[in-house]
């Protein structure tokens, strides 16, 4: 992975990473393909809409249609025909989200499966023999996630798991490496610690102090806590990260959320928000979010954003969407996935383009501006 | 609408049909568009496919979004963004699906809402000032429509009705387009008579009297009756059906259905097959008809047919459709259905190549070869 900063404003960076399959420019949104695939489109779709990596899921996509089959077709980018980059998480929030059907211990996590109930353990090494199968560009560690709030002892025993998962995954790493698998795959660590400077800190300081990595996440938020912990958090956290390495904040979140932790240093985010919203009416507009079945809309000829220059926005008018949604029309997820992403992977250039113009406070400025009217 | 036949081989019939909207070369499938948009696809993926005609569903378009909303924006035309033709049935055919929750008299058709259960009485008359809103380039009129097997005299009853309101309802269109109204579209009536030789000419020979009809379809079939009795009807009431005239057969069918029809001097089709079927996991092909969820095509690198060059099938792999199908994935919804609907299209192309090379019995020697092997 080749990494260098392009810019910054204040505290935003505007950096370049580039990876065996595209080269990808930040602050970058990558949009969730759990399954291989972006809910509700292709890989064409991602590609007319400029997306240069993808987010896919270790733990669903092991489970089902399994990485050996996967790593048959060539890995993801065969398997979905989605030529740019993938990142794969690796099982630790599903763990997490899974709750009673999950459980930690020291060398790894079992999980109950939500498709047949069938056990499965994962193990630092597991999730990247998994994650070299599906051929993803970033790897992720596996790592011990907590709920928030939390004992200091349950949080502790996070940090504590992750830097030992996180000392046996490099050195598998480089070992395989070694034998030349993966040798084309980065590999992030994961920082733990709740919303506890003093846990992060630790958390950060173990972690990166490991120099193999080629970049760090921030994990364990956007589980529950106030907005204003987050950005606290991820502002204290970042000041332990390296510089010269992609910094990548997990599962953020709205766009006011991307905003403001660009500003604390971070270059990478990934979230359901922009697809599962879309599924559910919400759709993200630069004056703020709109509830598309909302009966104002029925009969509304412009677009869902005026300022939008979407498929959809180009295509079609609130009316129409309205009625789609309304309808039941599988039509609807397609046309209000596109431009919730579009909004999403815009708000991105355009926050890149202000920091290359040193421009970040006023561009933030009349980000909420233009929301608040 | 201009009509014309540009060859013949055997019973079958090549001809262009040219509305305001789109010419139209039949034989010709018109996917089934029932709430204003194919269902998981939209208009450009109907351009896209080379649709030049899509079918609307009066019953429900009058329900929801309401036709006097989609006047405002055009009609169909302008709320869907479809630019070609459409033809919009009549609710005949719903009023029949709907069993309990429909009743029809002398005079029109009383119907409950699947919505919400409200009651709306459709009359010869009221049908037509719903599709002139809706804007449609073919309508279709109010027919009484029987489940099959039936008595004697409740087909009877259906044949007299239907003929007493196909005359009310082109009195009606002549009046109104006298006032400028609906003057670019164009009228067809549906003979009646269940699978009954006698009362099929009894119809065929009242509606096709009425001269100032555009066209004529046959409808009434397709409802449960055996394949043979449904293609020995339509054979039966072509001959009175005009020669300088489309025919279309109401809501028919498989691919066999569609040759075999076509045979019999039919250039006109419509059926939710292709859509439903897909959504199902029934996917057709030149060798027959596959289930993509079966387990065999789980590891398959093949296209859902060597022989298709639909989008579908110049992009995934069984394996990858196979995936999203189990997965439950949104996307596979409009993957199978431009594979399908791409399937019927181009069926029809092959049919009317056949027709104009005057190799019709060639042609259907093969396609029944081809899907027996």
């Amino acid at each position: 992975m080749e990494f260098k900063i392009d810019g910054k404003s204040g505290g935003a960076r505007a950096c370049t990473i580039k990876t065996a399959h595209s080269t990808i420019t930040t602050p970058v949104f990558m949009p969730v393909g759990t399954q291989g695939t972006v809910k509700a489109l292709d890989a064409n779709d991602m590609l007319s809409m400029g997306a240069k990596i993808i987010l896919g899921n270790t733990y669903h996509l092991y489970l089902r249609p399994g990485s050996k089959l996967v790593k048959k077709f060539g890995g993801l980018h065969g398997f979905s025909k989605f030529p740019n980059s993938f990142l794969t998480d690796s099982g630790g929030f599903q763990a997490f989200s899974l709750g009673e059907n999950s459980k930690p211990d020291e060398n790894g996590i079992m999980f109950k499966s939500h498709i047949d109930g069938s056990k499965h353990y994962f193990t630092p090494q597991s999730v990247l023999d998994t994650q070299y199968d599906l051929g993803s560009d970033i790897m992720m560690i596996l790592d011990d996630l907590v709920a928030l709030p939390n004992t200091d002892e349950r949080i502790m025993t996070s940090i504590e798991r992750t830097t030992k998962w996180a000392k046996e995954a490099i050195e598998y790493h480089k070992e395989q490496k070694a034998k030349g698998i993966g040798t084309n795959q980065n590999i992030f660590a994961i920082i733990q610690g709740g919303t506890s400077k003093k846990y992060r800190e630790i958390s950060a300081k173990q972690l990166c102090a490991l120099e193999d990595y080629d970049g760090f996440a921030i994990g364990g938020l956007s589980v529950g806590e106030p907005n204003q912990d987050m950005y606290d958090t991820v502002e204290w956290t970042t000041q332990f990260m390296p510089e010269d390495k992609p910094r990548y904040l997990m599962g953020v979140g709205t766009p006011e959320d991307l905003i403001e932790n660009i500003e604390r240093g971070v270059d990478m985010f990934d979230c359901v928000m922009p697809t599962r919203n879309a599924r559910n009416g919400g759709l993200f507009t630069s004056f703020g979010k709109v509830q598309i079945k909302n009966a104002k809309y029925k009969e509304d000829p412009n677009p869902i954003d005026p300022e939008c220059d979407c498929y959809t926005c180009q295509n079609f008018t609130r009316a129409y969407i309205n009625h789609l949604l309304r309808a039941g029309e599988i039509t609807y997820y397609k046309l209000a996935s596109i431009h919730n992403l579009h909004y999403y992977l815009s708000l991105m250039k355009q926050a890149r383009e202000a920091i290359l113009n040193d421009n970040w406070t006023e561009f933030k400025k009349e980000f909420y501006e233009k929301r608040s009217k």
